[in-house]
């Protein structure tokens, strides 16, 4: 087997696809996701019969139950993963809007207009309701797929992207639009990494072990979704009722994804009167705490916070504490320590709103809410490919309109160049 | 002489002046600006000086003469770059626009901010002048900037770079701003593509060897300058004076830039009416004609245009010309041969023209205009960095706005995810 020129034919064939697919009209993509959803939903059993291969594998390699329970595909997931894809159909197409346009002193009228990008390739790993997710905002977005699960769900993303394929070219859609390396040996992504004459863009999604090798890799430019070490910094003067909800909420509703709060910063004036109902809350949630000195001279008990604690994305229900003696320590420890995905500040004060909202350069900067908001949903851009951590094309929640390029469109009526 | 290491700390002096720069107001880099296109001025003796250095050099290593010409440093040239920094000063300052603002069902109200990239790095090639346009550019939309000119214009860049230094800081600018790397050896490059903890984006500006070797070895996103493969379809029915025109002016008003035209594809129906006076016009102005089989039965004298002509980037006083059947085959010579950079039609078909607009995915599409407009100053981006020929991020002259991130502000009043 000829793995390079394996998944060089599936680029290529992506690429063919991806000329048709920028010119097709909304309601056939529309009607090809819903399409989509209809015989992910028929075939139920037949994904949970290939999904129970997985499972089988993923018991014997004993895999973490956290991960197991990512892999499982159950009647609610795949109903979900179905009215995730009609979700996707319902919102307004991203392509042909026209961004700007203006009349030159040359007499050319010259605008932007969104396009697709051409062909993304997504590697990712786990869950494999991403690949359905994937495969409709891409071709939502005119964008030709070539995905890249991982080893764990081949069984699965294989059965579904079978499904998706022949509901997408039975509906008017290109052959080839969508393609699935089911090669689960990692030189198939090392050679995908370096096809950057067919391939436009590449997501990654997943831990800092697989960013790092597509980063370092990659000829393709690379969409990175990695850590989220968000902090929330409760302010001198906050409303500690406030402060005490909206750090409950950052840690304790969902502790497991990119936007919950990993580390709490406190100013030195409100450590002695908040920390101890928050604290005390959270441990009653079950949350470990490890503190700075400051924050141990309160709770004696609770352990110390080491540097590393500062850099790790717990993803756990684990906080680090810190007291801080102004806006601008709180300030200097996360743009030293932090992912720059998602930072908040609890605060009464306009000024202090303000100076945090300029100098945090994170993808999403707070005040006075969660930092669990940042979302695709919750931002209003519908479903979302991903979280981007990285400051080029697109930061934050990645919607339809990230999966765009512009090209300039110029009207003349003759024009030379003097 | 540690390379590694001393690339190393002007990457971390340059991040550690982005975060001041950030936030420094629009007079004082208004102000930077003008000091340093004056203190150029006053430099003039002491730059030529410097220059003349390198053009011994180059005359000793044989350069070309139009290298040798690139390279040069006059009056002229020096009073060129001094008011192109007071043409960056009287641009608007792109930061802190709010593009997008939305109040959420949540209560949020969720807006999207221009913000600074942060520490840019140009790798470029010959003309001492990008050094100042370079940094100009960067500084005016708040990023650090770190120069990577060619080992030829090492004494003219490093006496630009000193005096841009010199007066940024004294108008109150962060030291460490501007950065250049003064190692001719290119480990040093190498070096700096690795460093993804402190650049944000690498601009490649030069030719197809410098792209190669930045894209292969980079782990920070790149920004692509490369080829200008440009085509002029000209349409059945078309107006043909109007026609001829365009094709002039975009092959020899300025032959040696990336959109110059360097194919010409003429219908079928048009082509023995217009190419007679097309190419007797063009080669008396000093034009090589290569043709496909159909324009040697007109011109029997014509070079034969064989593959390779479709794919080259002549630069130069060259073109090679096409004879198509319809405007599906042009677009399809388009996509398969082209850079993807600027093409045109001439037509008087509506139809024809949405076709070409729609189909052709090139960073600027023109119907019925000279290719030779696409240019920062002519789409009213005022000066541009480049132009670039990738599909994320920015597509086409990269102005001020293009060296922006945009991240997400959210205000709230206490809200947390249910």
């Amino acid at each position: 087997m000829d793995i390079k020129k394996m998944v060089l034919e599936k680029a290529k064939a992506a690429k063919k696809a991806a000329r048709g697919l920028a010119n097709v009209s909304s309601s056939v993509k529309n009607d090809a996701l819903i399409a989509m959803a209809e015989k992910l939903m028929d075939a139920t059993e037949a994904l949970k019969a290939e999904n129970a291969k997985d499972m089988e594998y993923g018991r014997g390699k004993g895999l973490s139950s956290a991960l197991m329970d990512r892999l499982e595909l159950t009647d609610k997931r795949i109903a979900g993963m179905a009215s995730g894809l009609k979700e996707i159909a319902a919102l307004p197409d991203p392509i042909g809007e026209v961004t700007r346009m203006s009349l030159r002193p040359s007499g050319l009228q010259i605008g932007k207009v969104r396009v697709p990008i051409g062909v993304i390739g997504i590697i990712y790993e786990s869950r494999p309701n991403v690949t359905a997710d994937a495969a409709a905002l891409c071709l939502k977005s005119g964008n030709a797929i070539i995905l890249r699960g991982g080893s764990e769900a081949i069984n699965s993303n294989t059965a579904i992207a079978k499904i998706l394929v022949e509901a997408a070219v039975a509906a008017g859609l290109p052959e080839g639009c969508i393609q699935l390396i089911d090669i689960t040996d990692r030189q198939a992504v090392m050679d995908m990494l370096k096809l950057d004459e067919y391939i436009d863009m590449i997501v990654a999604r997943g831990g800092h072990g697989l960013i790092k090798t597509v980063t370092e890799n990659s000829t393709i430019p690379v969409a990175k979704h990695s850590a989220g070490l968000c902090h929330t910094y409760v302010d001198a003067g906050a409303d500690l009722k406030m402060a005490e909800e909206i750090c409950f909420n950052a840690k304790v509703q969902r502790p497991g994804v990119c936007n919950a709060m990993e580390t709490l910063l406190v100013h030195k004036d409100e450590a002695e009167k908040f920390l101890p109902g928050m604290v005390r809350r959270l441990q009653e949630a079950g949350v470990e705490i490890r503190g700075c000195s400051a924050v141990r001279k309160i709770f004696p008990s609770v352990a110390e916070a080491v540097e590393e604690d500062w850099r790790t994305e717990y993803l756990d229900l684990i906080l680090s504490i810190k007291v801080v003696g102004d806006i601008d320590e709180a300030i200097d420890h996360i743009m030293t320590f932090g992912s720059l995905h998602s930072d908040a500040i609890v605060t009464k004060d306009y000024d202090r709103s303000r100076k945090f909202l300029n100098e945090v350069d994170s993808a999403a900067v707070y005040v006075n809410a969660s930092t669990r908001f940042t979302d695709g949903n919750e931002f209003g851009l519908g479903a979302e490919l991903g979280i981007s951590t990285q400051k080029l094309h697109s930061r934050g929640p990645m919607g339809l309109e990230d999966l765009t390029s512009q090209k300039y469109i110029i009207f003349g009526s003759g024009q030379i160049r003097g």
